[in-house]
């Protein structure tokens, strides 16, 4: 369903889309402030630091309004949440808010737990770019099946890019559609794939100010890595590691011919 | 000294325990709550996903006794214990206990710690169904020296399985030991795998009642990994990695041909 | 500069002193207690593992000073720094200072937040033995440029041996300087490796009292790991691994094979 005009941007182009991108965020190294869960913050970093960008994850309330106001974009992850990260979040969204600077939210696990799922759709409210989720965590957010109308529903309502993963990843604003076959069972099986996928959203979003464009090329990134570093794991264990190195290797005519878009 | 009647379970029957309780893992997929230090976790939610269970890891107070009364086991290991993980630990074992929901205690380092070995006795008294630590430590607790007589004591006296590991792994509950010599002397040179090893004996629990065969089948599992994941590496670093690949190939037939318990 | 008498430690005789130092950490497996980020942590323990020391890292207030005292070298470092790590570094400074035992400073980021430079200033009057930092943190500490005169001053203000890491690492003290041109343009691209190399300084610390022999040896052992892992990785993932294998297999030969030093 791509609407037409400036907007329009069909899923043919996405590869091409994302390999700017990523050579924007090579060129450009944009640092992204990450408040994440305790177990995601390593693989999170060495994520955005394989394709070019810089974290940073204080949650220290002195210090992260700064720390925030000078990075790129910002990402806020519900994982292992407590009562620091709550209070780092408020500053951290203000401050970005204030400076406009784009900001992802990742509402981990809401659908295992129901004051996670209700301060998630407060901080929705709070003019995210993009949020990134699967199934589950969409249909505890939204109410709603996960399929496509419904991911341009909700979109369209609260004004923010919906990233929904799975087997096939869906990126949809109120207009645009893209459906992206890439990626690899394996995935899952690593803890915080998904958590450094949505820390890549925000890398993309510092770089590409259309949030549909920046969150279909950071899924697509994502995607084409991991079927390229399934290629030469054994396992969970190794997947992990190759999936760094192939981010870090990722150029166009990878992305090119392994894109699986429609 | 396996005892007569129901719980028998002697030792050349464990690989085929081992091999019936990871086929249930991948089966059912139990959910392990995992109270643990900052420096296992990541290492502990991927184990756990290579055989099939899956990691959650909050410990904020609002939502952790919800996110335990739906999972399948908790674990609480002590490692950089704080005032939140304690204050988490008292409702997560509660909510555990009032469920009848399995938890195993991890003390690390109560040998190296007053404070943390006094605290340790007091959650032992709480019923953990299962106990997972090295030979300091099994000291630093019960006061006696880690031989298989001391550890049945224990284990009769607190009505806890006890999961001693080091070159040779003893699992002991009042009337069963069985010795496991699996496993590679770079098994304590990674970070946190005795940890994660505590989170496989939880898993192990949401799938086998019986805490002596799932503690025993979970040091197996990790060991025979541990000998298999030696042959492909390099030093400490790629054993890290090949553990997680061999736990996730690890098959009945390779838990059989491996496994040296008596 | 190289001083004469007993500080004299010319350049061409850091291989042999890094050995040695290498070899008495295997020997006798110091404690180093890390009060470090969270994203550094499991990096940090299995850096310290690899060359045969311990780690361990509590910040618990009531573990912390117990820890500590018993341990051979304490390391703090403030990223992700907040009020908990405040707290624990006060206790821990005071009990390190008390047994006089080496401590060591990286003040993480300093350059990006005002109040932690502020807070690392303070920290430098309490007496660490050795700094690691980069460029941007040296300046943003000191208020210079990070060059040879200005590290040796300094250092001979403070009493603080500088570490400084870069594409050439420097060490100085007041009287002497060493470049050490080793490690590989991959280094920065995993996360917390600087982190990882702080940690080795306080190890190398704890069985060489010499801090400028000590800061020298840790940062030859790390960028000659480096080197040789860069060999066999392909990227960013698999280089984190490979740096740890080679650091478990680093050797007198290895080290005065590829020791870039002047």
């Amino acid at each position: 369903m791509p609407a037409e005009g400036e907007m329009h941007a069909p899923a043919n182009e996405l590869p091409i889309i994302a390999a700017d991108v990523l050579a924007r965020l090579r060129a450009q190294s944009p640092r992204v402030h990450c408040i994440t869960n305790s177990v995601a913050q390593t693989l999170t970093a060495n994520t955005l630091l394989a394709v070019g960008a810089v974290p940073s994850m204080t949650i220290a309330p002195e210090e992260i309004g700064g720390f925030v106001k000078r990075a790129g974009a910002l990402l806020v992850n519900l994982g292992t949440f407590d009562a620091g990260r709550r209070a780092a979040s408020a500053i951290a969204i203000e401050a970005a808010n204030e400076l406009n600077l784009p900001w992802v939210l990742d509402p981990v696990f809401v659908d295992r737990s129901e004051p996670r799922a209700i301060y998630a759709k407060q901080l929705a409210v709070l003019a995210p770019k993009a949020m990134r989720l699967n199934h589950a965590e969409f249909s505890a957010l939204s109410g709603v099946a996960p399929e496509g109308g419904a991911l341009a529903g909700y979109s369209r309502e609260h004004g923010i890019v919906v990233g929904l993963t799975g087997a096939t990843d869906l990126v949809a604003d109120g207009e645009r559609l893209v459906a992206i076959a890439n990626g690899h069972p394996l995935m899952p099986k690593v803890t915080a794939l998904g958590c450094a996928a949505s820390a890549l959203v925000a890398a993309c979003l510092a770089v590409e100010r259309d949030a549909w464009c920046a969150s279909a090329a950071a899924l697509l990134i994502m995607g084409v890595a991991g079927e390229l570093a399934a290629k030469r794991a054994r396992g969970p264990g190794s997947f992990a590691v190759e999936i760094l190195d192939a981010l870090y290797a990722l150029d166009r005519d990878m992305l090119v011919a392994h894109a699986k878009v429609s």
